[in-house]
């Protein structure tokens, strides 16, 4: 009777000390989990953050020395005003409890925050505002600074939001399928959406388009700076690798640098074949249209960068390069859309590309939707149509709002002075003797 | 018997195993909790490194095309000559075995170092450079190259570290409650008000204070560079995340993404804050106040970034952004003391409102000091006072000596031919026409 | 009998539960072994990746205005056509199964590719690039677009991966101790020997040496922007923690800070030791030369940033900093080898000295070659004279090849206009106002 109490005594012992010590393994697991999604979406996020500095290298070195400051606080203004607006309303609509699969409705200001929320909410920011920051390329040099304020206020706040809800949490497309890894459409064609519907109601830039008689002359505006615009294009893609990679949403991902490699190469493709695209066309190698090229090929694998193969992700960007030339010249040739900086055919037109090319080249098992491929592409051109129209018509009463309220566009004698001087009363190259007609 | 035996062994076998498997896991799961620390100390300690650029483009940006080399060589030497005095001597007299609370005495060359001090003193460096690299800004145009190499030495050796010690390490102000979670105090106020000692010390630049009978007329010196400053605001944003962020210096803290959701509403506020404070008194959004309220946001969030509420984060940023546009104004107008890039008030004043705020708004059971509200205010106050103090001393020490050696202030012809030609031999902008009286 | 067979049944029962949990943690904790290095390597190469900003702002800065676009065409390129090239061919050159030694044979595209494969890829594909962008710094202004995108390709599929192979995979240098931590041979110095023949083979620009009678005379001939100069610099030693502390391959390793300190001191010093120098020689001192000696100090701690101690690295980096300026000074006034930017100096000669200092301050036990500090010197020198046989003939072959084909340099007339116009038909400063001598 001794024996086997003390046997069953030790028994239970070991048992007890092996479950207990298996308790605490467990909970450490748990805790260094969460602690590779912390450090990774914190330092991701980060990365997303600094491509505010890319944006406004590019926006600024693309355009005219005059206007220089005024870019420059757009682009730190639309992230400022992006972030209290996120925090206390954007970040609700997008994430909270879903209303019929079309926007959320709780969490304003964060409410019931935990460290996860905090986690999320870091890495989500930087991504409302990279899509609020693509409008100031293509309306710049001529919008009101009060103006495009409100804009970014009502683009955080409503717009990205709403179609992010779709996407990215409990929302409808989601629910059909429709799969955009890390943002082509959610971030860049919304972006690129609002501000063709700036670009076309604002106007082009006195000179850009001289009519004589029936015909139309297309004035090319040079910007003022490339060496800015090249280190812009180079922050931009170095953040892209929290952007792509980040996306994975979590620091035990076996994909992460999968995600690296692929955003690598639709990026170099897509600068090589601008160039060649603009050397064959132009006669010569373009600076501006390569660089442009770089930015093309990342915004096309942003959307299947998880679900493409290394090869295809060359052809992708490679695709996408080309495009975005044919698009620039499209658009300023043809349509006469002044888009200073090309930003309507990076973001929205090969932003539609790389979300078209999910549906044709991506790994259907890896996408998990249960849809054919040819089913994959309908809810990909689905996805592509819905987002097009939400930001279409709500970018178009926004701004019709902005035009009515005469806070759109500066007047005809601030433009030519500069919005620098005219908006901010500073210039941004004081001592350098600047060609005054520029 | 055998039985017995054989269950005995049975069971032992089994703890045996059990626990040497146990064991191995233990040594793993600990080796990984200083992987994590690793990592992110190493990764943030290099985001904080890269605030140097940050800070150079800054300073160079809002001063002067003929000054912009002999801005950059200070901000390069501060770093390289504070980075080699930290190892020497530095680390030792902040981290080493306290002498009463005062300084540490031992570790002078890392003596003795492992892994994890190696850890440290990378993360400790970049915090100790970025506080050295403070003073540049304010006495730019004007200071003796090689006087400034010598501040660089001693503040990086003796004045940065006591005061630090009293604070982060086993010090009086430690011991009493004082809470500075990433310094606010311990960085930003110590390098701020060196860099006020010093402007009083080396006088204002030429023509900047133009005395006609009893009036003072203030002339503003425009920077010649604004987008390299916006750049270097958005640089040190991203540094920032690693500045903050990093200050948890634990890799598996759940707190990292909070602390970066507070640095984010902190420095959006700020810059908000500065631009409406300049729109509404100047007339006009100003750029170099909207870029400064971003860092005064910043700074102001330092001490508090990981006890004030995200809520809270947004009223001490914009209060941040409204005190430095005052600030700026009061040194500049009414006290007469030239800082060029307005450091003094971003770094200082705001500083000591941020430290100031832990008290106000920071989370009690947080802050772990066993304080009163009133009695975490009045610690507050009191290391803001005392760090006042000693830096002011330390600092008038400093720069007399300098000066009494005339290593402080370059002649009046070398200001005017600008301190690139004058100290360094060579132009910055070689090929561009600059004005030559600017 | 019933209790033999509990008890029996009771043990197998702990044993077996015990042993699934064991198996369920070891399989977690190999996990997240593997997500450690697979978060260190995509971060420190999204690092690495940056530096190509650093060397496009160098470079750019350091030379003129009127070929700003073109150099910035030609670091975009690089990495582009690089990254492609690597893809394809490069890596399986330098990470295949090894024929003998020499040269790896498969994974063309990487075939077979898993997540480790994609990661080890992402992180040297960046260090490839580095290599291929240094040559553009010592032939910069003056050479053909084409023939330089030509180049890119074959140094990036051929030359650097078979010396890389040598001694970064199973090669022949490896087998016989050769140690070089992070690349001052394998990048650097291959870059900088292929720099050389390239600016021997394409001679001076014009200018730049004026022969009259026997007598040569040296022009300086100043870069454009020293603020992007410097802000390079920053970039660059911001990558090079990537660099150097990504190069310990994992991210559970305890000395990637100890990494991070020697590359921070060798870096500091080489600044400091540059500057003394300069100032002692030319009596004043000088900004480009100070910012070559950081990247100087930077080079030389490459090779030995993990087997030196942190006291030698001061030593290893100071000596770096004194060499560059004399190497700078040797290849201009002695040799006429026209290297804008001082490539040859800072990536070659000192890459060499790094090289060897490895022999001569690196702890044996740590490199684990087994031989004596004598035997490791041996192998250093031999290592470095392979790698430098290797490129300069294979760098002869390819920049004679190219000579013959008329694809080398630019002519006279477009040198004069610059490269921008010539090569690109885009000016990159357009309304400033810059001397059209220049």
């Amino acid at each position: 009777m001794n024996r086997k109490l003390i046997l069953a005594g030790l028994l239970l012992t070991v048992f007890a000390l092996g479950s207990a010590a298996a308790q605490d393994v467990d909970a450490t697991l748990a805790l260094y989990s969460d602690a590779f999604d912390m450090l990774w979406l914190t330092l991701a996020g980060a990365l997303v953050f600094f491509m505010q500095a890319g944006f406004a290298m590019v926006e600024t070195g693309l355009t005219r020395a005059k206007n220089a400051g005024n870019i420059i606080m757009k682009n730190l203004m639309d992230f400022s005003v992006g972030a209290i607006t996120y925090f206390a309303v954007g970040w609700a609509i997008m994430y909270g409890s879903s209303a019929g699969g079309f926007f959320g409705t709780d969490q304003f200001f964060l409410a019931g925050a935990d460290s996860a929320v905090y986690r999320d909410w870091f890495f989500q920011v930087v991504f409302a505002a990279t899509a609020a920051t693509i409008v100031s390329g293509a309306m710049a040099e001529r919008t009101k600074y009060a103006g495009y304020l409100l804009y970014s206020l009502v683009i955080t706040a409503i717009i990205y939001p709403v179609s992010g809800h779709w996407i990215w949490a409990d929302g409808w497309l989601a629910e059909m399928g429709f799969h955009d890894f890390a943002g082509s459409t959610v971030v860049h064609s919304v972006g690129a959406w609002a501000a063709m519907v700036g670009a076309i109601m604002i106007g082009a830039r006195r000179g850009k388009y001289v009519k004589v008689g029936d015909q139309v002359t297309v004035k090319a505006i040079q910007g003022h700076n490339m060496p800015l615009a090249a280190l812009g294009v180079f922050i931009l893609w170095f953040g892209w690798y929290g952007f792509n990679a980040g996306s994975t949403l979590s620091g035990t991902d076996m994909d992460i640098a999968y995600v690296a490699t692929t955003t690598t190469l639709a990026a170099s493709a897509g600068a090589i074949a601008a160039m060649f695209t603009s050397w064959i066309w132009f006669g010569k190698p373009d600076p501006s249209m390569s660089l442009n090229g770089a930015l093309a090929g990342l915004v096309a694998i942003t959307a299947g960068t998880w679900v493409i193969s290394p090869g295809m992700s060359v052809v992708v960007g490679f695709l996408g390069g080309i495009l975005v030339v044919l698009s620039v010249e499209f658009f300023d040739k043809v349509l006469h859309i002044d888009d200073p900086v090309g930003a309507i055919s990076v973001h929205g037109v090969v932003g539609a590309w790389g979300t078209l090319a999910v549906g044709l080249f991506g790994d259907l098992e890896l996408i998990e939707s249960g849809l054919t491929r040819g089913g994959q592409i309908g809810v990909q051109l689905l996805g592509i149509a819905a987002v097009f129209a939400w930001v279409l018509v709500t970018a178009f009463i926004l701004f019709g709002i902005l035009k009515a309220a005469k806070l759109l566009r500066v007047s005809e004698e601030e433009e030519l002075l500069g919005l620098d001087i005219s908006e901010h009363g500073a210039e941004s190259y004081a001592g350098f003797q600047i060609f005054s007609n520029m």
